[in-house]
């Protein structure tokens, strides 16, 4: 199968190339960046120069026929429209923009800044969280890959919206994310020696991936639930957490049979007797979950991990794109999150 | 004023000998430390070796008659016994353990694992947070200093508990601190390789910070309080950030004039635009604050940075110190703030 | 084949375990470490949570029967004694400490401080650098696998000592790296708050990795050659650079098709047009390396870069343990290489 | 004394800003920047948000006249011009740029770029290395302020430069340096996630450093002496480590007699008895000296430590200010380089 990667170059880019070398049933044909046009791969990301794609050259326009299926790490806005011209083409695409994911079409003017035109499209493309939506997947041609910070949370969350077991109207979400979670491009306050020891919580109240995660629980809760979010930056390359914080009455043990049942068979769900640590997912799909419950408050702790780039971004892309394509949904990922991890 | 500084080769302990090097009226006359006696301060400290005090020879043990005054930077449990011996020889005593700090006795069985004998002295010894007790330290003869998530978070709160205006029972409060906040003591976890590009909460129930907060808070609220509390570990030397969350009807503009009246005249507390950031605050005895209100949720969003080694410790340690000898509150501890702030 | 692994539970033990994962032609039936034994494999190493060997158990003592192949990772004295015992078995061994690394007996009293007593044992042993040595690896059965900076350095080194054309008598040799290279011990210095930030030289005149070096270039070289050497740590986990500078009337174009012609076949060698850097190499077990010459002073100046726990250590174990069982040298080793490297 | 600091958005004019607060001789009565223009300081550097000089705004254009002496701290083309009018108004000033630091005009074009037009300006600027300048330093109105690595590496070649004992034509330099040494504009490989975890050597060739190193030694030197240098990236924010290898016949103890005996009055060399570690002089003025020797090579090796944005910039700059302007050579530059070294 011929695959084409659209927004080649930057952290997401990189990564499913890094993941799409193990595939023997793919091959990559196009690789396109406008900022790194004409370089071969091998320049631009020098840790892939033994990849069997080290010679791919990048386009500065991509070819919307000669590849069977697309991945798409572009801006929003370009994404919008080059996913409807791909599927007028009758082309499967993952697109790892915000472009296609959330339902609720007025979350684009508040949260993106623009108006939402294909609201068809939009109904008909398929958020790409495979715990909870895996068969929607699998027939679906067109797969929104989920934000970072909404996969962590969302995983999180899934058993205990599921369920029903969540008494607070809102839930409160703090997370961590590492640097490259900002992507690729350039900006003062990521400079390194700016970044090097530095912390600090960001967008407190407005942040985009609200009106996502929102759009999922509210999906499934018979109960309108809203999520207070606080998200951190921390100075390490890659690597999220998500801590959870929701009123119930249920207890640990129960909270966490839940957990264990509801992910039983999740080949990338490792539910954890220790609260989760980033260094033990990161260059892996893997989604590390602790579950706790505070007595003395009457609140339930859920707190998850995982690298935002792997499971928060290109390697949930390839699980997509396994389930899309009808491969066994592990394959090549499963190897890939075992030895890319990297100890100490 | 002769000085001594009991545990003088931890983080602290060093923190307090830069801090004091400063001072003209002070003389350190005996640094205490069980592993390191019979070293010199230069050859413990090389950062320190173009100090007054870099020929100082650490001392076995302490001499409880020599000096005027007394830091205390020891574990919890000697410190108990250390500062009843120092009161009755009529010593004043700044103790940086948590072995004076929490006047429910309760929590110490509960929480520290030990039994607190000594009554009395707990009820009299004082909570050294001067924005909050500033009256009491200047007449104190013991004072506790805070922990620091406590401080940090204290600082967070104060206003609002003053006010009266969380309507939730329970507060939600997420914390992030580098790892000189665990002390100078060899762990696995802590071995470089290990801790870097790592970050994990860590004992997200029952962490002994709890009881010290609440028993500030309830002290003051009218209303009882609970604190959910989350800490995490980041890849940092030093630094923390406190994130609280509570149910309130008062709104942004509000909140911000409350916190800025609260603090007007606080030397050390600034009130910011913007989410504050530990890189602002590291090596200084600032508490970087920043108001904000979610209207979707009805929660405050009150944000604050804290150095765990400046105001968390040290440095607090010595404003009480200050407020103690009737100095000038701020002396050489605004000059240290401003110039030992490393910028980037 | 079964493979034991004896001291099992430091960065080098739980690298060889990430690799031979992948191996289906191995069974590890035995991980031997004193300080876990007992414990899991995934709980002492939570990253190797989804690993086949998860649930595996650290035994106290090896078992010297049960394996058909071992790697030593424990320290130089009791790897002495059991080489000796295995290869009496006639098991085939690869040590990763540097037992049986140097052929002149003298080094190990004037750098180790202790006397080797098995002179014939050291003598039959091989040094485990495939480019060098490949044809008496593939006959051992004993392979001593190299140190880390010897690695790099000897890599850097190896054409232009071969080819004879260094006219100085000692070569220059700066090198730094992460601190998973001092292993897993716990330390003052590399407690993370003293280590972050910081960067020193240390064993500026003698560091046990000399006499390794010299041991091998002297064995290639018709004129004898002195290595003066500076390691240098960096706050980095993993990853090492080694710059090697010496006296040669070779200019730049020479020089560099020399490496270019020497290392034409080998899989693990990347001649860069540029500088190396550890982002590229971590995980791996490439060496890259960069060839270039000072017209001004006649030096040529080559500079290689390794992952000290993957070329320097346990990845080229694997490669050693290929080349030893017969096996593709590369196989495995190649896709954990390409993989395994994170990008960012 | 009213001072203008010209370029004062980057790293070195916050560092300037910072030092300069203490003094209560000066007055800074304008700080220039075009990309700043129109912003306070303490919005554009929070950590200064309670400096005496917090409100000060940036200004678009210098005043050449309003100021009695001027720190430049500008690339090095626009320093040329700057620098000569400020000196036909009489205005005396340290510049941070490479603009008037080499005598040899050929440099200029050579390493720079660009023909020097001013060669009588260029003969009548002074180096602004104390430790070797001192006396001319002070009758001087241009004062070129040293790099970073010429700093580091002189201050370790001197005493031997001058005592005539270097037997080789070159001397092999290799230095490290923290990723403030490359300024506060954005590059790819200084965003965080790219460096993060990162080091290589880079211009291992022809730096432009060299010409301004040899300048000075061969000043000093009756011998001409060539310096072979490879300077390397860190990832770190601050710091620099020169390690320093020449041919000479003077054995340890003499060694370090000699560099005890040159530096004895120095305030801000501190000869150590171990290698130094950029942990001990971040944030200071110092550098610090280690001498050893290697008995088998026959070579010297020196290795010191500074701060690249305080004795290697700004905090030197100072150190020049206070000869200029006939002060305490040490006032209130000792102050900032004991209090705000970070610990740990």
């Amino acid at each position: 199968m011929k695959v084409g990667i659209i927004g080649a170059s930057g952290y997401t880019g990189a990564e499913l190339i890094r993941g799409l070398s193990l595939y023997q049933e793919v091959e990559i044909n196009q690789i396109v960046s406008r900022n790194f046009a004409g370089k071969k791969l091998k320049d631009v990301f020098p840790h892939l120069s033994d990849s069997r794609y080290q010679d791919l050259t990048f386009e500065e326009e991509a070819d919307l026929d000669s590849s069977d299926f697309y991945f798409l790490a572009l801006p929003h806005q370009p994404s919008v429209e080059l996913v409807k011209l791909l599927h007028e083409k009758g082309k499967k695409v993952v697109d790892l923009s915000a472009a296609y994911r959330i339902k609720n079409p007025s979350a684009y003017p508040n949260y993106y800044g623009f108006e939402h035109k294909y609201l068809e499209l939009l109904s008909e493309s398929v958020y790409g969280l495979p715990e909870i939506f895996r068969e929607e997947i699998g027939k679906a041609s067109i797969v929104a890959n989920p934000g970072c910070y909404p996969t962590a949370t969302l995983l999180a969350l899934f058993p205990a919206v599921k369920e029903g077991i969540i008494q607070s109207d809102s839930i409160t979400v703090n997370a961590l994310s590492g640097i490259s979670g900002a992507g690729r491009g350039l900006k003062q306050h990521f400079h390194y020696p700016e970044a090097y020891g530095n912390a600090y919580p960001y967008n407190p109240i407005k942040h985009r991936h609200i009106p996502e995660m929102e759009d999922v629980i509210n999906g499934i809760s018979d109960k309108k639930l809203l999520i207070r979010f606080t998200p951190h930056i921390i100075p390490v390359s890659r690597g999220m957490i998500s801590t959870v914080v929701f009123k119930t009455d249920m207890k640990k043990e129960q909270l966490e049979e839940l957990y264990r049942l509801e992910y039983r068979y999740e080949p990338f769900i490792r539910i954890l007797n220790n609260p989760p640590a980033i260094k033990d997912v990161v260059g892996s799909n893997y989604c590390d979950i602790y579950v706790d419950y505070d007595e003395r408050t009457g609140d339930a702790v859920v707190i998850s991990a995982i690298d935002n780039l792997g499971k928060g971004a290109s390697l949930q892309a390839l699980q997509n794109f396994n389930i899309m394509t009808g491969m066994l949904e592990d394959k090549y990922i499963k190897d890939i999150s075992r030895v890319s991890i990297l100890f100490p």
